[in-house]
């Protein structure tokens, strides 16, 4: 159903399944980030990756259009094409395949940044660089992706491989030293803020120490960024040494959010909103237009959740399959069919929202009162 | 990267990650889908909830272009508007918001039909209706969804409101009973053909009986339909009283389907190529530039199992972030790297091909020579 930004829809009235995202509560969890981190004298530098659209990056960069982190070149692309000029392809660069979109990125965008872990990476650099020898152009902006607890991809800030990284960088010609950049994957096994701000601490310190060595080596670092959204939402009172956040979930957060600890259930912007569709009583099951199509089958994994349900927590998503949610009773006493009616809409809340967005070529924003009062429309692709 | 059907493509040439479909796996898997249906009488209609798109259907109905089912009202308008004129969409239908598209289809679409196992979803069909009466239009032409031991959706074919709902559809003038349709879920709990097959006969003679007390009872039921992509691949000798199969994974099938028995390896027609971009060799680990929005996290509930890896049976996909898949050793022991150079393409075989073709805006079509001839473009939405 094609909503247009003048056309006022009453969210009931759209059609199902769909994604919704609430404006109110994705302007407060934006402008608590910039808040956050205005008091913690840290630049935000905000992850696309959740939502990938123009309208929420205006409102997680409190409008500057600028100083941005995304994960694929169609996204530094896309982002790029609605003037963000500041944006750091937060992805360890590899591949030749991509290196010309790449370049073609740092050529049209007046601060754009890599990542490496390796040197081979800079060798791939340099064999893709325009003469800066001879001033001809500008050299890469380069961030140091740094593994502090995560260890998915990154330099260990402990081996000297990662001093030598940091050197190379400072003394070509053709790389400049843009920052660290470290990823609090580890965040999301947290339960609660306390543990959470444990974790930050722990990696504020390494990083900031790793910071302070290549100082003391007299290579210049002026970005130390750490980022998730468990670690940026919940951080402790002071983050010494660190100087850039970038948190990307945080516009939408979810139920895995709310279970580290970084959010509270109110936050969650994001719903799918779904219909019943059939009533099995034999079985005490109530069927939804919704599948793994519309909300993914992300799951919690010691609990089994993929939702829940706004309003009727006796509901429980059972399974799916492709196109259908097979609803039950979540504490197995039986439901009355007759609260929920064939056509009665259902509004869930989603495990992991990155993965929904994915799944949806139009978010439906809807204002307080629920009238939906624009569409969002994000990149795809890679 | 756009590839057009003209320009022939390397597919190791392909920016990652991507979906590849090789051509002739397609060719087999629908040839010998519409053999078996001829061997065994019985009308082939291919489900097209997998592959979505114009190129597959025509592969799918041997170019008959007729006779298929759909999962959502948006397939049904896509295969409408390339001439489809037999549709069946095997959807409970409901709901007041898509009864006008679906009115509309039934409208101008040769043969169509919708399916129901509630005479609630009769008034629906009856307060959308034409005046039958007078002659001026078609009865709606439906499909009962019968449940016989998947317990999704349906009715019970040994309850008197299965007969019931039939004799409704069957006395009332705005709608003509086209046949019976029955979703054999629970073959995918099977592990062998043997136990594929005694699903099967199990299914098709409850199916049957029902189909001949309706004829007992005069009720006339030309088609008595049944499927799954396991079921119809595995078939006993012989289904007596089953007219119709309806499968439709089987375009592709995937790890899920070998391990029910329904197919060999060798039978996957698909693939998502990605890169090595990273070495981590303190942590036994590749990483692949292959995250959960090119293959989902659907995987094998007793092995964890998300996919294997094309000639290379020791790499295990262990986890996955967003845009980053995370590689070991399928057996611990350490991998040589120097094997896994960056840049190295890797071919991984999906546990669960409709959820990866459904990330996938293009389909990359691979022929023998391994290249890149087409590109086909899914259907998406509801």
């Amino acid at each position: 159903m094609a909503v247009s930004k003048r056309k006022r829809v009453d969210v009931r009235d759209l059609d199902s399944p769909c994604m919704i995202v609430y404006e109110s509560i994705v302007r407060q969890n934006c402008q608590a980030m910039l808040d956050r981190c205005k008091a913690l004298g840290v630049q935000l530098r905000p992850h696309m990756k959740t939502h990938k659209t123009v309208e929420g990056a205006r409102l997680m960069t409190g409008g500057s259009c600028s100083c941005i982190a995304v994960s694929t070149v169609a996204e530094a692309e896309f982002y790029a094409d609605h003037g963000f000029d500041d944006i750091l392809y937060a992805y360890p660069i590899a591949g030749e395949k991509k290196i010309e979109r790449v370049l073609a990125l740092h050529q049209r965008v007046d601060n754009f940044h890599v990542m490496v872990d390796h040197c081979d990476q800079l060798a791939l650099l340099l064999q893709n660089s325009e003469p800066v020898t001879k001033n001809l152009a500008k050299p890469w902006s380069v961030f140091i992706d740094v593994d502090v607890g995560y260890n998915r991809t990154g330099v260990n800030p402990f081996y000297d491989y990662a001093f030598g990284l940091a050197e190379t960088i400072d003394k070509l010609r053709s790389t400049h030293l843009a920052g660290l950049y470290v990823h609090c994957g580890h965040s999301y096994h947290c339960k609660s803020p306390e543990e959470i701000r444990t974790v930050v601490k722990e990696v504020a310190r390494d990083t900031a120490q790793f910071a302070a060595q290549l100082s003391e080596r007299g290579i210049a670092c002026p970005v130390v960024g750490i980022g998730s959204t468990p670690s940026c939402s919940q951080p402790p009172d002071t983050v010494p040494g660190i100087t850039e956040f970038h948190p990307g979930n945080y516009i939408f957060y979810d139920l895995q959010q709310h279970w580290t600890g970084a959010c509270e259930v109110s936050d969650i912007a994001v719903r799918v909103m779904t219909r019943v569709i059939g009533h099995y009583p034999d079985r005490n099951r109530l069927v939804i237009d919704c599948g793994f199509t519309a909300i993914s089958k992300q799951h919690d994994a010691d609990t089994s959740l993929y939702a829940k349900f706004d309003d009727h927590s006796e509901l429980k998503l059972l399974s799916m399959s492709q196109e259908l949610g097979i609803v039950g009773s979540s504490d197995d006493r039986p439901l009355n069919l007759d609260n929920y009616p064939i056509d009665k809409r259902l509004f869930i809340l989603p495990y992991h929202s990155c993965a929904v967005a994915g799944l949806h070529s139009v978010y439906h924003v809807v204002d307080e009162t629920d009238t939906c009062t624009a569409t969002w429309k994000p990149c795809r692709g890679w």
